[in-house]
């Protein structure tokens, strides 16, 4: 139980395994974060992707373009959580087919 | 996407995954799930059991004993989250390595 609860600490919350979900499709810049996590707001973003950086599960690069552009992506370590992602989509798509039988 | 967020819809918040976890070690009373759930209370895991009661993950069994006793099992529904919830451990024990190297 140790071993999920470590997990939880690190994933807990709605939002984070929504966006390593949209980022392991590839890198993203905020305004794509926010069409592609429905539901999340800008501050909510700030906050998870803030969070996800200090544990060294997201890398944000800022480049010197007028405007600045800053873009998002998971580090080789937050790619390991494509296996979790994987089977957490995996079982979503069989409960959307149960519930809505499609 | 669609998947990754109807799965979490089911099992967000920071509760319900260490729950599922610990019923995927076999039957448990109320009490034996406080204890499991580090930092759980009792509100909040009536209100998150009743949720996955009314998901078809868990099942509640009442016993005319004296006192009542109330027992907690996976539905076979529920045991379908066991890959999800390996994934998330193994994920989480790795973690635990790389954070304090044991």
């Amino acid at each position: 139980m140790v071993a999920v609860q470590d997990a939880m600490d690190i994933l807990s919350g709605k939002w984070k395994i929504m966006i390593i979900g949209s980022l392991s499709f590839g890198k993203k810049r905020f305004m794509e974060l926010i069409r592609d996590v429905t539901g999340i707001g800008a501050k909510m973003l700030s906050k998870e992707l803030k969070d996800l950086e200090d544990n060294d599960l997201v890398k944000r690069t800022v480049y010197d373009t007028k405007p600045v552009t800053v873009e998002y992506e998971l580090t080789e370590y937050g790619h390991t959580l494509k296996e979790v992602i994987g089977s957490i989509a995996q079982w979503g798509s069989e409960h959307r087919k149960r519930i809505f039988g499609k």
